[in-house]
C-alpha cells in the first residue's frame, strides 16, 4: 500500500479530495476528447470543401481528369476524418457513463468512511488536549526549576513538586488517550487508505482503458489516411501522359482525321480526275474526289 | 502524334486552346494546394489549443501527470501540421514559378504559329469560295437538265452547256486552289499539332511532378504523425497506475509515516516508560517517547 496518513495525520483529507479530483479528471478528459471530435469534424468538413474545389476543377483540357483523382481522395479523406469524429463522439459517452458510475461509487465510499472521518477529528481534539496537557505540565516544571534555584522555603517546593507531578499524571493520561485515539484512527486510516488506493488503482485503470480507446481510434484512421494517400499516389501514376492526350483528342475530335467537307458526290462525277492529279491530295483529300473515298463512309 | 486538324479543321482553335487552359489549370492546382495549406494551418492551430487544453488540465490527483503525455503528443501533431503547411507553401511557389514560365512559352508558341494562323483563315475563306462555286455549278447542271426535259431549243440548250461546262471550270479551279490552300493548311498545322502536343506533354509531366511533390509532403507528414501516435501511446503504457499512485503519494506526503507530533523531547523523559507500555504505540507513536525515537530523526 502506497497510501498512509500523511503529514501532520491530513492524509485522509488529502486522499479524499484527491478521490474527487478523480471526477474532475474524468470530465475533463471528455472535454479534451471533445474538442479532439471537434477538431476532426471541422477538418473533415474543410476536406469536404476541397473535393468540391477539385470537382469544380475546370471540365476543359488535358489536366481536366487529374482533378477526380484529387475529388475522389479528398472525398475519401473528409470521410476518414468523420469516422474519426464519430468514435471520438462514442467515447466521450463512455467517459461520460464511467464519470455517473465514478460518482456512485464515491458516494458510498464517503458513506462507508464515516468512521475513519470519525476518527480524525477525534484525534484533532485530543491532539489539542495533549497540546494543552503538555504546557501545562511544561509550565509547572519551569515554576519548580524557578524555585530550586531561588532557594524557595521546603514547603513551597513540595507544593510545586505536587503541582508538577499532577500535571504529569495529567500529561500522562492525556498521551494515553491520545495513543488510544491515535491507535484509532490509525487502524481506521489504514483501511480508509487501502480503500482509496484500490478506488484510485481502479479509476486509473479505467483511464488507460478509455485512453486506449482513444489512441486505437486514431490509430485505426491513420491507417486509413495512409491508404487514401497510396491510392491517390496510385492514381496518379496511373494516368499516363499519352492517356490523357489521347482522351482530350479524342474528346474533341482532333484525333482523328474526319472529312473536311462532304456531300459532293451528286456532281462531282465529271471532275474526280481533276481531283486525283495532286500529289498533296492524298493527305488531304476532299471526300468524293477520289476512288479511294467511292467506299463506304463509317462515320 | 496524337492531335490532328480535327473536325471541320477547327482542331486549331481547340488546340490552341488546350494550351492556354493549361494555365488555368496550374493556377486552379495553385488554388488546391493554397486551400489544402490553410487546412493544414486550421488544424494545426487547432491542435496546438488542444495541447494548450491539456496543459490546463488539473495539476491535482494521480491523474495529473497524464495531461502532460497529451500535451506534448497534441504539440507534436501541431507541429506536423504546420510543416506540412510550410511545404504546402513552398509547393505553391513552385507552382507559381512553372505558370510564369508557362505564360512565356504559349506568348512564344503564339507568336512560331502565326503560319498556321494565316493557313487556317486561308483555308476558310477558300473553303467559302469551293462553296459558292459548286453551288453555282449545282444551279448550272440543274438548268441544263430541265432544259433537256423539257425539248428546249439547241441553241439555248448549247448555251446552258456552255454555262455549265464553264462553272464547271470555275469549280475545278476552286477545287485546285482549295486544294493548295488546303495543303499548305495541313503542313502546317501537322507541325502546330505536333507542337502543341510536345507542348502539352511537357506540362502534364510537369504537372505531375508537382502532384507528386504534393504527395510526398503528405506522406512525410503521414509518417511524421504516425510516429508521434506510437509515441504517444509507448509514453501510456509507459506511465504505470502503480507509478502514478507513488507519485502522488510522495508529492502530497501521504506516502511516507512522518512524525505527528514533535518536540517533546526535553520534558518527556520521565514518561518514557508510559508511552512504550502501549503496544498500539508502536504503530503509532508520538516521537520523543519511544528508545527508538532517540535516533536523530531524518526530516
Amino acid at each position: 500500500c502506497c497510501f498512509s496518513r500523511g503529514e501532520k495525520n491530513a492524509g485522509f483529507d488529502v486522499l479524499y479530495h484527491n478521490m474527487k479530483h478523480g471526477q474532475l479528471a474524468t470530465k475533463e478528459l471528455a472535454e479534451f476528447v471533445r474538442e479532439r471530435a471537434a477538431i476532426e469534424e471541422t477538418y473533415s468538413k474543410s476536406m469536404s470543401k476541397l473535393a468540391k474545389m477539385a470537382s469544380n476543377g475546370s471540365p476543359q483540357g488535358t489536366f481536366a481528369p487529374m482533378w477526380d483523382v484529387f475529388r475522389v481522395s479528398s472525398d475519401k479523406l473528409a470521410l476518414c476524418h468523420l469516422e474519426l469524429m464519430r468514435k471520438m463522439n462514442d467515447l466521450i459517452r463512455d467517459i461520460n457513463k464511467y464519470g455517473e458510475e465514478q460518482v456512485k461509487i464515491h458516494r458510498k465510499t464517503k458513506e462507508e468512511m464515516v468512521g475513519t472521518v470519525e476518527a480524525v477529528q477525534a484525534l484533532q481534539v485530543q491532539s489539542g488536549h495533549l497540546q494543552k496537557s503538555k504546557e501545562g505540565y511544561h509550565a509547572k516544571c519551569l515554576e519548580l526549576d524557578r524555585l530550586r534555584k531561588e532557594g524557595a522555603p521546603q514547603k513551597e517546593l513540595e507544593k510545586a513538586e505536587l503541582k508538577s507531578k499532577k500535571a504529569a499524571e495529567s500529561f500522562g493520561l492525556c498521551i494515553e488517550k491520545y495513543n488510544r485515539v491515535g491507535g484509532e484512527f490509525e487502524q481506521k486510516m489504514s483501511e480508509s487508505a487501502q480503500k482509496f488506493q484500490d478506488i484510485e488503482e481502479a479509476h486509473l485503470r479505467q483511464m488507460k482503458q478509455l485512453i486506449k480507446g482513444y489512441s486505437h481510434s486514431i490509430e485505426d484512421t491513420h491507417v486509413q489516411v495512409g491508404q487514401v494517400h497510396e491510392e491517390f499516389k496510385q492514381n496518379v501514376e496511373n494516368i499516363g501522359i499519352d492517356n490523357l492526350i489521347q482522351k482530350f483528342a479524342e474528346q474533341k475530335g482532333t484525333g482523328k482525321e474526319r472529312p473536311a467537307l462532304a456531300g459532293f458526290e451528286e456532281y462531282m462525277t465529271a471532275l474526280a480526275p481533276e481531283g486525283g492529279k495532286k500529289s498533296r491530295a492524298k493527305a488531304f483529300r476532299i471526300p468524293g474526289l477520289g476512288k479511294r473515298d467511292k467506299e463506304p463512309d463509317s462515320t
